[in-house]
Order: structure tokens, then sequence, then C-alpha cells
């Protein structure tokens, strides 16, 4: 491990974190809320130190850039911003705890949305500001935004640390050069950041309200302003929100090929198909299910077709009680839960891509027990799929079976019913938010201990990053070998 | 697919079905059943007319048989038997519903032991019989049975079968033959169980009861002929079977090699230690747990550690309502439902060896992501896993995933808790028995719809069967291509 260089690149990190503090910095004074400033302003001191340090002690360092260091600077990265970023919360003792501070954070950077907070209509605007924008920043990724918008090379370092960072099983390049991949991906995502604010404006949202809305919604994060998250909104708004959440959902790289006019190609694109079947099939099937729980037909479909959004995005947001739904809509859901959204959108679970190609392997398997000489190949979009890629999927889904049933185990000791911790894994790895029952769309997470807590800011992270940047720091290979 | 084949190999397995009947109709002779009696002799009379008629037609099928003939015909073969083997239960009207009968009958074979009875101790002796018998049928496996005592054979009959029945990842020969393999198995096997029925004789159980209760031991079945299954039973009556449901987890692979006094091999397999360790801490970890919910620590240590055999090996017995027990406690059982016994022991689950398996080729993954140029391989008992054993693996963990979300989508029309129905679904898929909540050890399954009755049945099948022999079933493939 190249420790020189994890150094400089962790400082890199915390600057750009500072910088994007001064925005929630003058949000607090413009409100006259002097805590909050100086709580920002105290953090960015820290950073400023801690950058100073870290630049002094790694300089020289070299810059050429293997797998194993993307891996592991990804998964460290991460966990730095989460811990330097939730002083804030921490200093202005809005939230006074430092673990539930942090898992604010981390629920706020892996675009969870899973809050500790009983209620949030009594937070400053400054601190709420941090809060939604953490969604947007982790959604795209900051190092994503690092190698998009600085000038950082090296030989290796781009790809590495995209595929590390980006959701999805195989990472595609929309252009030869990845630093200009990333800019595109940003430069779409902030577009549509701003779309989606305009609509909300027109709606009668406040502007403050609807950049915080749009935030959580373009990072799939799903921190709400208000302590019903969307249930007050007008439909317009509710419905506005429905359709964002569910193009935040979709592949970026799609996008892309609509800029440059490819309809076909967006239309014929598998995982997109799926994607949207999976969405309509669903709503159908709750609507069918609450039919008349609700006044109108209108709002059936209103609510069904948010929740449906808002949890296969793994945004978190809700209009309704869910947890008040009968059974088989709740089990939808919690398939959407594993389910996800698109590779390559910000949406966690387990992506759409992959569980396809789960899906398409387990046919091949089949085909080659019946006929055991035949060879069978994995076609995706009409490529073969390669067999690496096939391998890591089922690793991944290896290692995400194991991750369920370890945090699963260690919450338990809390004592909750065993829906409600099954639940909360879940919301908390696929980076959803609100589970069931005693951590439902009306509750939080704030019964837990410390420990489970920490598991559960643990379990956030290493859904967003797909595991194995967070794997890799508990392999002894990963520190002690060169 | 040779239809020929497949009817005659059908007749030969219900002729051995309907000469296990004989014990059941003599029982119920005996105690003066006459419904009983009646019942299974119709049902006897039913198969000699179905074997006449399917050896008629399937007259000079030919011998030769594929990988996917073998495939078909574990799975359906076992759908016939308990088609046919569930008529006794309707006809004698002891349950009244046929889909009822049915659920009962899988659950025996596939030594699952959950009941759609509220009540057993009314049932008359000779179905009590029939349905524990089933267990020990189950268990070790009709077809290895088949094997192991007629004269069928045929050019890649017996290994097609074997590894298709078989449980665990890869089928290790004992000797060179199939055969004698088969035979050496079904051997241990009834030894195991007659001292296992002398040793619960000791502890002053009437013949009749210890002979079921050791059926329901030995196939780590759990169907009880109590109906508080073993609570009433004296201490030792409930240790003797503590030790002998852990001992019918055992890989039989070992009980060969100790009759063969090759004890350090025993000493060193993996997957054993580790089954030993899992046991050992999961019943250390429910003592800690459970302290002061018994009167003493002997009580305690003895109802975690039967409670802990029981779900390891997938039997199902109860001495105390675990429902009852801490989150913690509960969520144990949980994980080792999932986790079963060893591979080639009548126990169910994802089975010990293939749990190791999916750890060490995700271990393998994580060193090849750090250092991508290198071949890493997994090693078992010192000696290289092939890959397509580590392909299988794989292909079986995502099959075992999907399953369990689709029957657990199908259950929930019914309206039960998202515990129960979890718990339902675990409890089936892995042939455990009893589960939480609405299913718990003190309820039963009669409250599921006809649908979701079927549903599950179709879940116990697939996991004793370990999935691929019933999900060919559903490929074109299977039934169009030659």
């Amino acid at each position: 491990m190249n420790y020189k260089m994890m150094g400089r690149f962790i400082a890199q990190i915390l600057t750009i974190e500072g910088v994007f503090m001064i925005p929630a910095a003058v949000i607090s004074l413009c409100y006259h809320e002097g805590t909050a400033a100086k709580s920002f302003l105290i953090t960015m001191g820290i950073i400023a130190v801690l950058c100073a340090v870290l630049f002094l002690l790694c300089k020289g360092a070299p810059s050429a850039f293997y797998a194993k260091e993307g891996l592991v600077c990804v998964g460290v990265s991460w966990i730095v911003l989460s811990l330097i970023g939730c002083l804030p919360f921490y200093i202005s003792r809005e939230i006074p705890k430092y673990v539930d501070a942090l898992f604010e954070m981390v629920s706020g950077f892996t675009t969870t949305g899973a809050s500790i907070l009983p209620e949030v209509e009594s937070l400053s605007h400054g601190i709420l500001y941090w809060r939604s924008f953490s969604h947007w920043l982790g959604g795209m990724g900051v190092l994503v935004f690092l190698l998009a918008f600085t000038g950082e090379k090296g030989k290796g370092f781009t790809m590495h640390l995209l595929r590390a960072e980006s959701p999805g099983p195989s990472v595609g390049k929309l252009v030869p050069k990845m630093r200009t991949t990333a800019a595109i991906l940003y430069i779409i995502y902030i577009g549509m950041t701003i779309l989606n604010v305009i609509f909300l404006l027109f709606g009668d949202m406040p502007l403050f309200e609807a950049v915080c809305t749009a935030f959580g919604t373009a990072g799939t994060g799903g921190f709400g302003i208000k302590n019903d998250s969307m249930a007050s909104y007008s439909p317009y708004l509710q419905n506005v929100t429905t359709v964002f959440m569910i193009l935040f959902g979709v592949n970026f790289s799609c996008y892309y090929l609509i800029l440059l006019r490819q309809f076909t190609n967006v239309l014929k694109d598998e995982e997109l198909r799926l994607y949207f079947g999976v969405i309509l099939g669903s709503i159908v099937l709750i609507v069918l299910d609450t039919f008349g729980l609700y006044g109108t037909l209108e709002e059936t479909i209103r609510h069904a077709a948010f929740q449906v959004g808002s949890i296969i995005t793994t945004t978190g947001f809700s209009t309704t009680d869910f947890d008040l739904w009968p059974s088989f809509s709740k089990t939808i859901l919690l398939c959407l839960m594993v389910c996800g959204a698109c590779a390559g959108s910000t949406g966690g679970g387990m992506k759409v891509a992959r569980i396809m190609l789960v899906f398409k392997g387990l046919r091949r398997n089949i085909r080659q027990m019946l006929s055991p000489r035949k060879v069978e190949v994995v076609r995706n979009n009409g490529s073969i799929v390669d067999e690496k890629t096939l391998a890591n999927t089922n690793a991944y889904l290896s290692a995400y079976i194991i991750i369920i049933f370890a945090v699963f185990l260690i919450i338990s000791l809390d004592g909750f019913s065993v829906g409600t911790n099954f639940s909360a894994v879940l919301c908390t790895f696929n980076n959803i938010g609100p589970g069931l029952e005693a951590v439902g769309p009306m509750c939080n997470f704030s019964g837990y201990s410390d420990l489970s807590t920490l598991v559960l800011s643990w379990a956030m992270l290493a859904g967003r990053l797909e595991i194995f940047p967070i794997l890799v720091l508990f392999s002894k290979d990963t520190w002690f070998r060169r």
C-alpha cells in the first residue's frame, strides 16, 4: 500500500468537502443562524489544518495508481469524508451525539436518507442545506467530481477510481477519455437537477425547499425538510418528484445517447426496458392491492407510483405511511429495495443490470446442466458478457448475502422485532432510507444502540460503494503487501 | 427427453413406495384402525394399477442415461411419490383436504416437518407411522435406496441420479462403484437409526413412539407424535435426541471413514470442524442471551442445545417455544436455518460445505481484485476445488435467493406479517419445519390459502432436491429437445 499517495488523495477530497461547506455557511449567515455558521467555519478550519498537514507529509508521492490503491482510496476517502462532514451537526449541537451525527452524515453521502432525528423542522437552514447537499454530492460521487473538474491524473488513476465509485456490474466509457466521461456525467447531472428545481418552483414551492428537495431527488437520497417527508405537498409537487426520482434512476449513459440523438440504442437497452417494466408492473399490482384504502383512484395511483419510484430508485421519500399497506404491497416494496435502480445511475440496491446478469447466468447454468458438452455464453444488449464480469457479479451476490446476515445478527442484539431489523438492514444496505415497523416511514433509527448505529452506518457505506472498496479494508493483504 | 425411460423409472419408484406402505397397513390393523388400514390398501391398489400400466407402456425403454434424464427423473419421481403418498391421509379423511394432505406428505418426504395439522395426537397409529416413515425414506433418498437394493443399472444411471438426489456442492464416491456407495450409506443409516431407537427405549419411551421419533431424527424431519413436539419428554430423551440430530447432520462419508479407522482424516475435515464450531458458538451465545428465562443453567443449556441442533440440522423438533426468546437468539436461529447441516447428510439448508465455498470464493475474488495478475485457486481439505463446482455453487446461490423472494412475494398475498412470511419461506425451503410468529413452533401452516400451500410445497421440494432437479422441469429445453 502506498500510504503517501493515499494521504495526498484524501487531502484533495477533503479540500473539495471544505469548499462545498461555504454555501452552507453563507446560508446560515443569511438566516442569522450564528451557531450553525460557526460550526461550519470551525469544521472548515479543521479541514484546512488537516489538509495542510497531509499535503506536507505526503509530498513527492508517486502518481502511478493500481487497482488496489483505487479500491482502498475510495473506501478510505468516503469514511474520512463522513467523519469530518458530520462535525457541523455535532458542533452546532443540533445532533448532540457524535455517533448519531456520523450516522446522519453517512446516510446523507450514501444517499440513504435514513435518519436518527425524530423531527427535522427545528433544524437550522444551514444544517438542512448541508444534509440535503450531501445527497447530491454522494449521488454522482465525490471522486467522480474530483476527476471531472480538477487536474488530477496519473497512470490508471481515473479508470480505477471511477470503477470503484460508480455503481453497476461494469463501467462503460462514454468517450475514450475517462476524465471527459466524468465531466459529461456531472454536466448532465447538474442540468437535470436545475430542471427539477424549475419544475418544483412552478408548483409554488419556496426556493430553499425546492433546492433541498431537488438535491434529495437527484441523489436518490430522501432526506426531507418536512417531518412528514412529502405527504403535505400538493399532488403536482408529488408527481413531479415521482417523475424525477424515476429519471434519476436511469443509467446516465442513456441521457448521453439521447444528447447524441441515438434514440434507437436507448430504446433497445435491455436494462432500461426491464427497469420501466418492473416499475409499471409494481404500480399496477399495488394499485390493485391497496384499492379502497384511499378516496379516489387518482390518489391510489399517485401514492403507489410515488412509493414505487421512491423505493426502486432507493430514494426513500414518502407521501403515505406504507407500513399500513397490506402485506403483499409491503413485500413488493421489500423486493424492489433489493432490486434497486439502473447501473450507472445515482440509485442504490443491487441494480437491475446485475439482477439481469444473475438471471441470465442462472439460465446459462441450467442449460449447461442439461447439455454438458455445449458451450453457452451470456449476452447483454446483443454482445457477449465476459466471464470476469459474471464472476464478479456472483462474488458481489455472495458478499451481499453474507453482509445482510451479519448485520442482521448484530443489530438483533437491540431486541427489535425480526421484521424491523430485517427491513432496517435492507434499507440501509440498499441505501433506501425508511423501512417497516419500528423504522417505518413515520419512524426513525434513533432507537438503535451505538453499536447498531455504527454497524448500520458501515452497511450504508458498503452498499453505496458496492461492497468491495469497504471489504478490502479488512484484508491483511491490503495493508501489508506491496 | 426419453419419456419411456422416465415412465419405467417412475413405476419402479412407485413400487418401492407401495411395498413400504405394507408395514403402515399392518400397524393400522394391529391397532384395529379399520379406516386407516383400508386407505393404505386402496392406495396400494392404485399404485399396482399405475405401475402395471406404466410398465406395459414403457416396455423396451433404452437404459442409457444422461445428465438431463437424471435431473428430470429425480424431480418428477419426487413429485409423483408425494402425489400418491398423500392418498392415505386423504382417503382416511384424517386430513380432509387433498392440498393439505399433499403439503403434509411433501413436508414428510422432504424432511421438512412443517404441518398443517393443529394437533396430531388424534391421528391413527398407521397414519402417524407413515408420516414419520416418510422422513426416514426422504432423508437418505428414495432413489439412493433404489440404487442400493435393486438391480437397476445402466450407462451413467447411478452417478447422475446420486448427484441429483444427494445434498451438497459435489458428490464424493466412497468406493469406485456408485451402487456399493449407495448400499454403504444405507447400511450406516439403518444402523444409526436402530441405535437411536435403543437409546430412546432406555429412557422408557414406548416402542412405537421410539421408532417414530427415531425416523424423524434420522431423516432430520421433525414430525412429532405429540402436540408439543418433544417438550413433555424427559431431559434424558431430549438430550439423546439432541445428540442424534447433530450426528445425522454430519456427512455420512465421515462415518465410513470411521468404520475404516481413518480417524485423522475425519478430524481434519474442514466442513466437520466448522459444523461443530458453529453449533458450539451458537449454543454459547443463546445460553448467554436467554439466561434467566429458565429455572436452572442445566435447563437453559438443554433447550439451547436442542434448538440449535434441531435448526442447524433442519430437523424442526422443539422442546420450548423459541418464538418467545429474545430477538438475538431468534436471529441466530434464522441464520442457522439458512446455513443448514453438512453436505452428504440427511439435513437440508444451504449446507456448511457450500457456505464455506461461498466464503472461500469471495476471498479469492477479493485477492484477485487486489492483485489482478496473480492466479488464485480455492482449496478444500487441501485439494483444489475445480471451477465448475465453484460456478455451480454460485448458480445455486443465485437460484436460492431468487426462489426465496419469489415465494415470499406469492405467499404475502395471504396477508400474514412480513416476519411470519419470511420465516415460513426459510423454514419450508430449507426443510426445517416450524418458523416464527404465526408459523412458530406452537403454531402450524393451516392458515395459508391453497395457493400458498402449493407454493410452499413446491419450495420444500426445491429445497430438498437442491433446486435444479425441480427448476429444470420449467425449462422448455427439458421437454422438447432430444
